[in-house]
């Protein structure tokens, strides 16, 4: 894969389609009962969204050799969880947003109490996935343990819920960058960390694989959410889908409002670098995930 | 044990002090990072109630011949899973409870946004307990994937998440038998289903002793709700922490209201029938299981 964009649009598209294609199918039918619930599950898992952790769980499993589709059940457990937080992040007592990726949030369609078990019936239904024999052949039950404990760990009051909180205690309020990289490690950070880890043990990653995946990992996922800082005091409304602006207008705490926009580049920047330098153990296997990483932050310029 | 209630009293105190000296151990501590979340989660999780739980699930992991002690860990995990439950239910959007077991409810003393990530940390939690590899020792990674697959799915959409949405779904409308065992089959039954079960497991049961097991939890899980409903009509508020007669004033539908007290009664005394006739393969390891099962009848009356 080389610098221009378009092979990594290629790259994508063919991952796209495997992982939309899974979660539809690993997600409970709309006619299950409680119908209604599934229905509100599924409007949000299958309602569109970069995939950025699924994508980068397959790209890890395949850059130590695996076979990516292999990843696809622990990649749509991922995706779950993450639709999860957003639902309840969208809650009226949380971040009371209308809108997400350009559609009413799931409370706005189907009422509070439905968002709320959607959420908890998408979170509890990652660890069914992530637990049934039929699924992840070839993975030792040993390995889906730790799977298992990965992703719960990086999920929970240790990783992304404990991010959502803290972000939620310090809004309004000035905040130092150790409490906003914590909130970004956090918040986002920790699930794309979690994703990469899992897709390299998938894969089948040795110890010093592992070790690289995760320092990428860490820069990767932080690099990410500063560029999405960015785009969303730079990006206009119809581009992110959401009221750009939306979090200087909130007094969330932001990299560029903390350091200016030249330099919440810059740190994008450095990010980047320490990302690709980690894959270096590596061969051609891992250009994707270098491709990503390049990409991530030539979307924030 | 015999018929009189003192000796499963006694049990049940043994029990339970092991029960929350591990709930203690196994909860975060209040102090880590974000401490205010740790707080509010053990403040639902430490607040008492029954740990009806916890204690079938050591007492059918002593009934096929296991050491209570060794369920411990998946018995504070299914708490938690309780715990969160009743988190949720509690909030504006959901029941609008303001009481529960005679304390404040979570969102009353943290507020709403900490209450709904209290329970999405506490049901992560849960998870990060059960694929811990320092725990649990004895059973194999095979049987753990089985604990965590069963759990997940009884606390889910096909479980307990279910049942509280139909429940919502028809709050205040007339209903029928088959919708409210639905309801309580899943809401309530499905966790303790899945408690009993999980203790079995840890305990070494055989093909035979896991049938006798979910036979027993299927019905006295169910009497336990018709208990719960029947307790609800005739107790006094101080006795059960929440005011009485809460679900008739709201329009819950309940076992009383749609069969009559006696015909609840009967339903109640035919299911600890079918409980304590499915434990007919155990021994007398099983006597704490028999005792509980008329426990539950008994103080319906």
């Amino acid at each position: 894969m080389d610098n221009n964009g378009s092979e990594l649009q290629a790259y994508l598209g063919r991952q796209l389609a495997l992982i939309e294609e899974a979660l539809d199918c690993f997600m409970p039918a709309a006619t299950i009962r409680p119908d209604r619930l599934h229905q509100a599950m599924r409007y949000s898992v299958l309602g569109g969204g970069k995939r950025i952790r699924p994508v980068l769980m397959l790209a890890a499993c395949e850059a130590v050799g695996g076979d990516g589709r292999h990843a696809l059940p622990a990649a749509c457990a991922v995706e779950m969880i993450h639709a999860y937080s957003l639902i309840h992040d969208d809650l009226p007592a949380m971040d009371n947003d209308d809108l997400r990726r350009g559609r009413p949030t799931n409370h706005k369609v189907y009422g509070e109490a439905t968002a709320i078990l959607a959420g908890d019936g998408l979170l509890t239904e990652a660890f069914v996935l992530l637990s049934r024999s039929d699924l992840l052949p070839g993975v030792s039950a040993a390995d889906r343990l730790t799977i298992i404990n990965l992703l719960a760990t990086h999920a929970g009051t240790r990783g992304m819920v404990g991010g959502q909180m803290v972000d939620m205690e310090v809004e309004g309020r000035p905040i130092d960058l150790p409490t906003l990289e914590y909130i970004h490690t956090h918040k986002t950070g920790a699930l794309i960390k979690a994703a990469i880890d899992i897709g390299g043990i998938i894969g089948g990653s040795q110890p010093e694989q592992r070790d690289a995946l995760q320092r990428y990992a860490a820069a990767v996922g932080l690099a990410f959410q500063i560029a999405d800082d960015i785009l969303d005091v730079t990006a206009k409304t119809e581009e992110l889908g959401k009221p750009s602006g939306s979090d200087l207008q909130r007094g969330k705490a932001t990299y560029p409002a903390l350091l200016g926009l030249n330099q919440a580049r810059e740190r994008a920047r450095e990010l980047n670098e320490v990302a690709i330098n980690a894959l270096q153990v590596f061969g051609l296997e891992a250009q994707p995930l270098r491709a990503i990483a390049r990409y991530v932050i030539e979307r924030s310029y």
